[in-house]
């Protein structure tokens, strides 16, 4: 049978299930990557686990969300993590070598492996023909210590690309065209394929950034084939040894399909504050800024940098305007800085910050109240930028070069320039200075794990009770990110490895009375939470689950679920519910009391679960979607308990 | 009479007062320049006073301490600063073009001037032949206001420098050996002026260094004369028309004499967590570090980062070491950029940070708990990083350096290899991109502030009571730094425009206690604070007797003060008294209450003030140094009220 390119990689590494869309299927994992912000909670799940080393092929831990240290909690865990990263056989890139998902591809990367990763953005290593996924830290965990994921097989969605993108669009626009086009839910229970003919004018830092914002359309991957432009690239690296072909064969079928003409896109803009929220630039031309963002994973390349280099060469940046340089890594800036483009833009006006994420987690860089910020960045949700009320567009380098100019949003086309020919060093750089390799197991033995004061145990968590009786205590819309239930940036970040405190910004943006209700009748039984579609959406963050859970939330009932936030919940023992009819969502208010019964059977029987309103005479018909396996574990109280209980026998 | 440079640049601005050491002169303030952390309080200022236009020659307004953004606050503060830089005609550094001390010696500082800051290194352009100093933000107020400046006229510590600076011995190490000999009260009541014939060995920059780290002697000042030197740097900066010539006549004399031999200094480190803690390198080499950070105003020139990269050029810092660069400026940063510099430092495993104060000011890049941090910055008080129990060394960045690439103290004459032989570039590049000229008055006029929701208006503060009943709330010992009474930091100086804000976080580090002990207390008239020798040392911030005022403290009593915080006390209505002999301070112990009668009348009768001890039949005797214009001040209040009063008739 004709297989494409994820079908290749999936069948080359199933353990277990059948590869029929929405079935659970078992995939080995060959690769793991973890960040500092999920991955102190990772190896601390590690050390719970008590593995000896890693088993997988390739395991790295990148710091490169929590860089600020404005006291030690941030240092005290890059200290926990590199004796972690140590003691469990696993790669560690030190605080200000870069954002984890181009470090990965420039060192790490391999075509033909699957790479799981405890940051959702870890799609992005799709762009070298791999089978790269985000999910939460548990998983990855799993994963580290040698069991399959578990994944519901994906539908295969392919994108045929043809034509050339015309001078001032870039890739950024080929993927903000697929969210115009298909909204943030648009990817779900999909992994999205490229090919056809236009692919050969799409370097492999154009294809990291289309795969790394398949994130934002919910999908579970995107996957690029492994072709003669990744051998380039690897050679470029280095690397060349690491390459293998791995094309779609000839008559490969897809399970959607869709074209793109990349001939005919202009450049694109998304509005506050939803990544989704996609109109040309010409739309919003002339809006004032106040910032102008070039960074992160979203747009990490040398190339990008260098655009927004050349676009501001000779000249200066409108006065007023915050133009933010953020290079993604420390390899690319020393590019950056050997081929004369930094040169070029310091004078422009430009602010240069060090390497890491920054300003794409709110770790600095906000804006001020009420101004517009154009950012290069993936993910514009409320307050994700650090400002509550933010006013966040996202772009290409281009296009926020152009506007840094003016002072406006301004559609590239309209500068008065040739289009800059910009090109790849013929020899970049390769850094592996704050890239430590593993220890080797004789010697990962002797090595302790450090722990500061800020480190704290993950609390035991008790089994699913069979008759509850929990009060709504929020009812949501749609598209609730995970920014929206625990938020990133400089304040909150710090505590991601002390639960009891990070739990206190639970749901602060949407209610920030929610910590103390839910803390007043967390001890008599919990209550559950009410959202609609497309709950979760955005980072893999699996805080976005444990925060809740501390707190005492037992079910989440939405009209559906985006993937990782799902199995989060899951892994963490919060049952994820979904109303059977939009109608019955209407049912359901704020401070209706649910009441449960028999549930552990129910949920062992079959789909369905009925809730009754407290008072009200009337039922709520809602059903699951967990596989046996996970039902199991949601009986036990999570996976820490599940696997606790396997490991006994 | 034969005068030396201090005496010139003071007589040349003397409105008022007789040049007799001890005594109260007034200064006329050419040029004035104020940060972002204390700036806004200054904006504020001349707001209440309803000032038009500044009256000044030039005056500069930057934005160097609060440059995370983590979310609104800080940007939110820039946009006011910089809307009141146009408003009262003055010059406007955004956010990223450096700190204040550096950018003003590149673009602004003018030889035989008058400068005052409100900042304590403020003193650093006494590298150029200024009369420089800091002042409390209302000083600077007042000046900006057209008013002259108070101080009491200072001894005149002549420094004789002979000699050459060994290879690998730098400036940092000059001033530091001042500190070994003196400690960091020894320059209290002096200007330091540096001449012979070592100068001539001595760059501006050199002398920057040098000039810039008097503060931490407790001096008024630093000065060097206008020669040769800083012709050439005037040329370089391409305003060789600002140079005037300004050298101490040849029988000058000076009221205190000192040798320094420059040829027979070594390299130096100030050991936790007082700059006065000094030692020879040797002492401590072999102590393992975590962190080495070179940048700040301490050693902020082309030539200390452009040696901190040769010394790691072609090489690694050591496994685990953070090898912090922290740009000055970007005109400097640019220029490392151009001439390869780098390239150099990137590749060793730098992380290069934003240019600006940051880790000077606890504003990131705080060190691990219990880790060693190598700084060329001017300060380890403690807590001044960010991290509570620090351990931060002090030192050149050829130390610093070469400690980076063993990690541990290691002193440079022990490297493997040549001197590096440094140059600053012939042009240097000059960036006026991010310094905005002030308004013409006409343009000034029609500026309306823009008040961001977190900066609040200053509370109205009452008269001097006459009869007072003040328990101790905290009993201190010696050196109590600024630092200490209100920490600097990313947690604290987001709220520099929020007194009831930033209140909460007074003297947190010396007893978490005491903000809710002096608010349960604040209306029934306040407490009294005791402390030793050289209280209130350290930065200008005029917070740091804002806060305790706006908590309740009437009254403090040392064995001396630091002259800045001396000068803010008074400013805020607090009234400042010192223990007649050593012995009376220890009558009083935490907790005791003190009973005043007929104050008001007793301080403008002389310097005597007597105390009770309430039921323990004690007096206690004290005294004030208050010259006639501050007793005035005093009983309204306050510098604000006494203004108000005084524009009223």
């Amino acid at each position: 049978m004709a297989l494409n390119v994820t079908q290749k990689l999936i069948k080359d590494h199933l353990v277990s299930g059948e590869m029929t869309p929405g079935e659970e299927i078992g995939l080995k994992i060959d690769q793991t990557l973890t960040q500092d912000a999920t991955g102190t909670m990772v190896m601390l799940e590690l050390e719970a686990m008590g593995l000896d080393y890693a088993k997988t092929e390739v395991s790295a831990q990148y710091v490169d969300h929590n860089l600020i240290q404005e006291d030690s909690k941030n240092p005290d865990d890059h200290l926990f993590l590199e004796s972690a990263a140590q003691r469990f056989g696993i790669y560690f890139s030190r605080p200000g070598n870069g954002v984890s998902h181009p470090v990965h591809m420039q060192r790490l990367a391999v075509p033909g492996k699957t790479l799981l990763g405890s940051d959702s953005h870890t799609c992005a290593n799709g762009a070298m023909g791999m089978l790269a996924m985000g999910a939460g830290g548990i998983d990855v965990a799993m994963a580290i210590a040698g069991e399959p994921f578990y994944v519901k097989m994906p539908e295969v969605w392919g994108i045929y690309l043809e034509g050339e993108l015309p001078k001032w669009v870039s890739a950024k626009d080929v993927i903000l065209e697929l969210l115009r086009r298909h909204d943030v839910k648009g990817g779900v229970g999909k992994i999205i394929e490229y090919h056809g003919p236009g692919l050969k004018n799409l370097s492999a830092d154009d294809r990291h950034v289309i795969a790394n914002m398949g994130a934002e359309l919910g999908a579970t991957g995107t996957v690029f084939p492994s072709d003669d432009e990744v051998k380039r690239y690897l050679k470029s690296q280095d690397r060349e040894e690491d390459w293998t072909e791995i094309l779609a064969d000839d008559d490969a079928k897809y399970d959607l399909t869709e074209t793109i003409n990349l001939s005919e896109l202009e450049p694109l803009i998304a509005k506050p504050s939803s990544p989704g929220n996609v109109v040309p630039v010409t739309e919003v031309a002339g809006e004032p800024i106040y910032q102008s963002y070039i960074g992160s994973s979203a747009n990490p390349s040398y190339r990008d940098f260098a655009m927004a280099a050349e676009i501001v060469k000779g000249k200066q940046v409108a006065h007023g305007v915050s133009y933010d340089i953020n290079p993604s890594s420390r390899q690319i800036l020393t590019d950056l800085v050997k081929h004369g483009h930094m040169a070029n833009l310091l004078p422009s006006g430009a602010r240069l910050h060090q390497a890491g994420c920054n300003g794409c987690i709110g770790m600095g860089q906000a804006p001020a109240t009420g101004k517009n910020s154009l950012r290069t960045t993936p993910r514009n949700f409320p307050g994700r930028s650090g400002t509550k009320e933010d006013s966040v567009f996202l772009c290409s380098p281009e296009t926020a070069a152009a506007s840094a100019l003016f002072g406006k949003i301004t559609d590239p086309r309209t500068l008065d320039m040739d289009y800059p020919d910009v090109k790849d060093p013929d020899q970049p750089t390769i850094d592996m200075t704050l890239l430590d390799k593993p220890l080797l197991p004789e010697e990962a033995k002797q090595v302790e794990l450090q722990k500061g004061p800020n480190i704290a145990s993950i609390p035991e968590m008790d089994e699913l009770p069979d008759e509850m009786e929990l009060p709504v205590l929020l009812k949501m819309g749609d598209n609730i990110s995970t920014d929206e239930i625990l938020a990133g940036g400089a304040r909150v970040l710090p505590y991601r490895s002390n639960l009891p405190e990070i739990s206190k910004f639970t749901f602060e943006i949407v209610d920030d009375s929610y910590y103390d209700r839910a803390m007043d009748i967390r001890d008599e039984g919990g209550h559950a939470l009410v959202g609609g579609y497309n709950y979760g959406q955005g980072s893999s963050r699996e805080h976005a689950a444990l925060a809740p859970r501390f707190l005492g939330t037992r079910v989440v009932i939405v009209k559906d679920f985006a993937r990782i936030h799902w199995q989060n919940l899951v892994n963490f023992g919060v049952l994820p519910l979904t109303f059977s009819t939009d109608e019955e969502a209407d049912k359901l208010e704020q401070g209706d009391v649910l009441q449960f019964s028999g549930l552990r059977d129910a949920i062992q029987k079959g789909e369905e679960v009925t809730a009754t309103v407290k008072g009200k005479n009337e039922e709520v018909k809602l059903r699951h979607t967990l596989s046996s396996r996970q039902v199991d574990m949601m009986l036990k109280g999570g996976l820490i308990n599940w696997v606790r209980d396997r490991d006994k026998k």
